[in-house]
């Protein structure tokens, strides 16, 4: 990168401006104004851009066709001061608040199809909504994301997982949908924990509507993240861009409910390319919200199957940290039997007592190892000795199929 | 193997009322009995064990009990009349209809913490009860297993799963407990397929008594077989025993609902160890009779999970063979579009109409690549052109996010 003037360093009002008239001239993410970003700085960059210096027809194309709409720094600067007015701010890659991780996009080459993506660059900038330091708060963060049209079983379990998440100082982030995503905002500030959404459109009017009252809430308790100027629309394919930042800044996805080729399905995808923990709760196999779930534990060998946040913890907290347990049935003595005993416990009548003589007839054993057994079987509570014999102890009725 | 005197040969009677009396003596699948008969024949082996010729102590004791308990051989000879006037006949490894896939039992080596088990090698004879022939039968055949405290959920999904893969020449295969098992012979029995029950017991009283009417049409209609004789009990190790065949005699296990450290999970750590397509059906994460379901999925990187019958033949079937269809979203013919035409049809209005110049600046692209990208848009009838400007096709009104 070229040095440049003091005025134009990183971080810098002019710095600041270029990023956001640079995003407006090109959607985020743009793989060549990247480059010529960190080739020339971001100044630069626009300089260039305006002056008609192009490094390919594809941009060429994009940048005339905004140009001839609007000046890009004007409408910085409007958008700027929109900010200003409605207590956002902007955040770029200069400043300490910067969520590094999302960085990690600079590498991220995906092949979709023949065509390259065009879009998975790292955000020029971000615009935030909300008190806490952006890296501080994302650092812990993980991403609970999934279907709108979401069954009350895939609400539940994401409420449960992000309560539980955020109980534990794990932040909870997420787009801003219905179904899913709220229910997993929901959680987290059900815990009183934090919670960040990251919008495809303006912080200034994020979408839908129908969930206002929760994005304020989560302005005043967490955070609202948008690459895009205020006053940005939520149109389609922004979803999609959007969809790679909720991969990149997390410690780890996890995807409740999921139809076929949805989005969450594609945020799934982005995760994986970028080697993070990828993980996807599972459903009844007869429900249309969890066939993307499933397609991708089918389809895809890093993907984890989760069933709680504490399997969430295990898959993306240190190796032991939060290592949960094995699941384990009812804890019964029986289990840690070595094969003599189990025979000899086998052996003795649902009802009744029998005798040593008995029970090494029907074991199989001679007498002398049933004895042996009976007292390391007593000694379990397994049994009981009475005068006339030997007889299961009273909780200790086997179920004879297992 | 030393070789025998024709009348006791491989498959003879005196070779087969020997294996029946070994069977007595020691547990199906005892591991030092099975290596004696590889190397002197069923026979001598049976005499040896008679006359006091043991291998080990363990043998020893085990077959002393039992001997207390009964002459073997007049045993066996009432085991084997009664088994003919029920109608039953015994298959042993000469026959033709032996299946051979079981045999694979031999290689098998489990270490369960230490401990070697004793009772994993192949049965040493099957009883049986039905007209298909053994080998046939389950040349083709997948074993589904699974919780006896199914949910409606589980007997819904193992009852359709079997009704599927009966009326595609499959044989089902289960246990015969209520609950998952029941559910997947009724699912076959159903589709007028085959089906198979692997008792624990004698074929002659097969457990539990409130499946008879059951195991009845099983008879009628497909198999009801056991490695122990005529009049065995069903005690509560012989389940365990008998999973191993479950494991072994089919092409792949299914486990449809089960509870953690339960019977099916122990028989699933079978089907691991033999190589055999472990596959999983998973279950809501609320559910406790998923939760050892999910634990194999997330323990076992070579468990595989499966939804639906078709997934179960992909595994289990020669590549290509069942191959089935990656899952569909509803078929959208834009999921299909280029990205300069995905933007395009992003900027057509959702009410009203707009120019080709409009759509340029709100597509940031070239007007005459917008015009381009028409055609094919009108092609794929995603939008109208009228006189005063272009619409989106009546159907194709997008949902901005996905």
């Amino acid at each position: 990168m070229t040095i440049p003037a003091p005025d134009r360093e990183p971080g810098s009002p002019v710095d600041r401006a270029a990023r956001v008239a640079l995003t407006w001239l090109a959607e985020p993410g743009n793989r060549t104004v990247w480059s010529l970003i960190q080739r020339f700085g971001a100044p630069e960059t626009l300089d260039r851009l305006l002056s008609g210096d192009f490094p390919n027809g594809s941009l060429r194309s994009t940048v005339t066709a905004r140009m001839a709409v609007g000046d890009a720094r004007r409408v910085a600067e409007a958008s700027l001061r929109r900010a200003e007015r409605l207590g956002a701010r902007i955040v770029v890659p200069s400043d300490d608040e910067w969520p590094t991780r999302v960085d990690d996009l600079a590498g991220l080459e995906l092949d979709t199809g023949g065509r390259i993506n065009q879009d998975i660059r790292p955000p020029l900038c971000f615009w935030v909504r909300g008190a806490p330091p952006l890296h501080e708060t994302l650092e812990r963060s993980v991403a609970i994301v999934g279907a709108r049209a979401a069954t009350s079983y895939g609400t539940h379990v994401a409420t449960e997982m992000a309560y539980a998440l955020a109980g534990q100082n794990w932040t909870v982030l997420s787009g801003g949908a219905f179904g899913i995503d709220a229910a997993a905002h929901r959680g987290a500030l059900a815990a009183g924990g934090r919670t960040v959404s990251i919008l495809a459109c303006g912080v200034d009017r994020p979408y839908p509507l129908g969930n206002s009252a929760l994005f304020d809430q989560i302005a005043e308790e967490g955070l609202l993240i948008s690459e895009w100027p205020i006053g940005a629309e939520p149109l389609r394919h922004r979803f999609l861009i959007r969809n790679r930042v909720i991969a990149a800044v997390t410690a780890g996805t996890v995807v409740v409910e999921a139809a076929a080729r949805s989005g969450a399905t594609q945020t799934m995808s982005r995760v994986l390319s970028l080697n993070r923990p990828a993980m996807v709760v599972p459903g009844p196999v007869t429900s249309a919200m969890s066939v993307g779930c499933h397609a991708i534990l089918r389809g895809n060998p890093y993907a984890r199957l989760v069933t709680s946040a504490d399997d969430v913890l295990e898959e993306i907290g240190r190796i032991g940290e939060y290592l949960t347990e094995p699941p384990r049935g009812p804890d019964h003595a029986r289990d840690s039997l070595d094969e003599e005993s189990a025979l000899v416990l086998e052996a003795v009548p649902r009802r009744g007592l029998a005798t040593p003589e008995d029970l090494a007839a029907t074991a199989g054993l001679s007498v002398r190892t049933v004895l042996q057994r009976l007292t390391l079987l007593e000694t379990a509570g397994l049994i009981t000795r009475r005068e006339n014999g030997i007889a299961l102890a009273p909780q200790h009725h086997p179920d004879p199929e297992t």
